[in-house]
């Protein structure tokens, strides 16, 4: 039997049917059916897990309980802190999250597929959020008692106090990285969810596709872009130098969106906003102005990376734990995946075209 | 644009040319082009690492320099050991494998991809003997300074003295598990690798994939059955009691070969030499029993697992420790495939097809 060819690297090749999320070319973009737009208007970042891992909007009793099993489930055992502490200051923060992730496989003691999924679910944040200061030796910050998913985990990340409107931001930068159908992350967390290995082996894989450049750190490298950049007088020369120097601008494009991200229009109002409140706007007039120059050489619009990224500085997050924020959220939507799988399985195991040698015979090593 | 759809788990869907090996439904298999009773008959595990990882066997100068490499890598940071301890003696052997070489990806200071590799490959063998010691908090058994990459390894993994017969038995069955074109495993390797990830992200993806019971165990479950099964007198009763409970034989059936596994054909040679040489050939007797009862009712013949696990239990090794073994010989496999997706590379990011509601709009909590 001839093995059916598709494009590399699947391009355009529908792997799975989905109801969990759609992104189309027209700049939309569904969870359950329910425009982005819609949710980061009215949703709480709890209300859109639910959603996107159950299929419907909980009920004020559902969303109770499933906000309160996220906050019970979030205390990490000390083991893990000592596991991240023995990777030593030099660790990358993504390695020291897979690694906590792949440790809690042994060390939880949840039973069920569902609670299992809980636990990871709600201990992410509290590993991302210490995935640079606990290898470096510092004491984990742990979450708090009181607020929702997005304040508990902001609170970890920074010490800074934020602002009503500042927490609201966060809250739906969160909400757009939850969940984007069939990315390189959600996939790799199919193929391991096939095998029937449990969830903190398929998360972990999923972290461990995080940590390739072609898949996690865009939103890192953007901020960085932009620090380079500073100024919004020095946006053209900037991007003109840098197409000169044959590089590339950072948060631009995306596989999907051709003419604008959802997510990133949304994250431009806020940050406009964040910024006009604080009475200085030079970073989102460099970001604008960027976006224009980019838009009007190449066409080619910016992404959610490009906004969430100058978000986070002002809250005032270090740069490399922007992939971490990225993973606390994006976990929800790798278990939703996770379950999609395993709920009609089929074990993914691809064929391959053999296009090496043939009919070679061994050769004594003295004649080689 | 519409996305292809492809049989479900991609079968028979070729996602890559490769030259790395080719089994085929005949019953043949080639590692680089050599029949895999050629190497079996003639080459070492060191000279068929080589051979899958540079496409060639190599010069007694190269051969020398690759052997010496891996061991030399092979002494495993105490910190490795130290996190497997803290994960405890429940622990999951494939967990505890799998978050040490997570670990190692920070605290390994190996600089280019290929000595990432080199390392992972050597310090593989040192996890695979330890993790289920370890994390029991037993002292770690240490590779020796003498013998090749087989007998280091089966040295850490029974203290029993072997005969030179049995320790050409075992370096041949790791021979067998060390590649076999685009399983699940290797698939999974090659998903993270198209976003760049580093090898050990890869290898730890990979070990993530072998905690499924469709992917990994198979070799521990054949032997838990032959335990069972006990007696060759016992042979047909214990089919046929099997069949009417409607479970299934470990150990039978194959994607691709249908009439013969050439891999445990040469086990079945190898276990027969080994039980006449012992003086007691009843294991061997109940293998070929059952494996006659499974072909005259289902036509279905035995795979590699089946004749590798009665072979490692001869030799003395714990049966939990049967699909770590598979992983310290596959990881050569794997970084093959790590080399070839980097070299050409493309992201792996296949595309789904929505099935699921749309056009929802957000209603308050308190009219749901």
């Amino acid at each position: 039997m001839e093995a059916v060819k598709v494009p590399r690297g699947l391009a355009g090749v529908s792997v799975a049917d989905t109801r969990i999320s759609k992104s189309s070319a027209d700049g939309s973009l569904v969870y359950r059916g329910y425009p982005i737009a819609d949710l980061a208007a009215n949703a709480s970042f709890e209300e859109t897990a639910y959603l996107v891992l159950n299929g419907k909007l909980p009920t004020r009793g559902e969303l109770d309980s499933f906000a309160s099993g996220i906050a019970r489930r979030s205390s990490l055992d000390r083991r893990v802190f000592d596991i991240m502490g023995a990777l030593g200051g030099g660790a990358h923060p993504i390695d020291a999250i897979r690694t906590g992730v792949s440790a809690l496989g042994s060390i939880d003691a949840e039973q069920s597929i569902q609670d299992k999924e809980a636990s990871i679910e709600s201990k992410m944040p509290v590993l991302a959020a210490n995935c640079l200061r606990v290898p470096k030796g510092e004491p984990p910050r742990l979450p708090g008692k009181t607020g929702g998913f997005a304040d508990r985990l902001l609170q970890m990340l920074t010490p800074r106090e934020a602002s009503e409107f500042d927490r609201w931001v966060f809250e739906r930068v969160l909400i757009f990285y939850m969940e984007h159908d069939m990315n390189a992350s959600s996939f790799t967390v199919r193929v391991v969810a096939s095998t029937l290995a449990d969830p903190y082996a398929a998360a972990s894989a999923g972290l461990a596709s995080l940590k390739g450049p072609l898949h996690g750190g865009a939103n890192e490298a953007a901020m960085e872009m932009l620090l380079r950049a500073k100024d919004p007088e020095n946006a053209g020369p900037f991007v003109e130098a840098t197409f000169r120097e044959g590089r590339k601008l950072m948060g631009f494009g995306h596989r999907v969106y051709k003419q604008f991200d959802p997510r990133a229009r949304l994250c431009k109002e806020y940050l406009g906003e964040m910024t006009k409140k604080r009475g200085d706007d030079r970073i989102y007039r460099l970001c604008d102005a960027i976006e224009r120059e980019m838009w009007e050489k190449k066409k080619i619009p910016p992404n959610l990376d490009y906004y969430a990224a100058p978000i986070f500085y002002l809250l005032g997050i270090e740069v490399p734990l922007y992939t971490p924020i990225f993973a606390a959220s994006r976990v929800f939507g790798w278990m939703a995946h996770y379950n999609e799988q395993v709920e009609e399985n089929k074990l993914i195991r691809p064929d391959s075209t053999y296009v090496g040698h043939a009919g070679r015979s061994y050769v004594p090593i003295e004649k080689r």
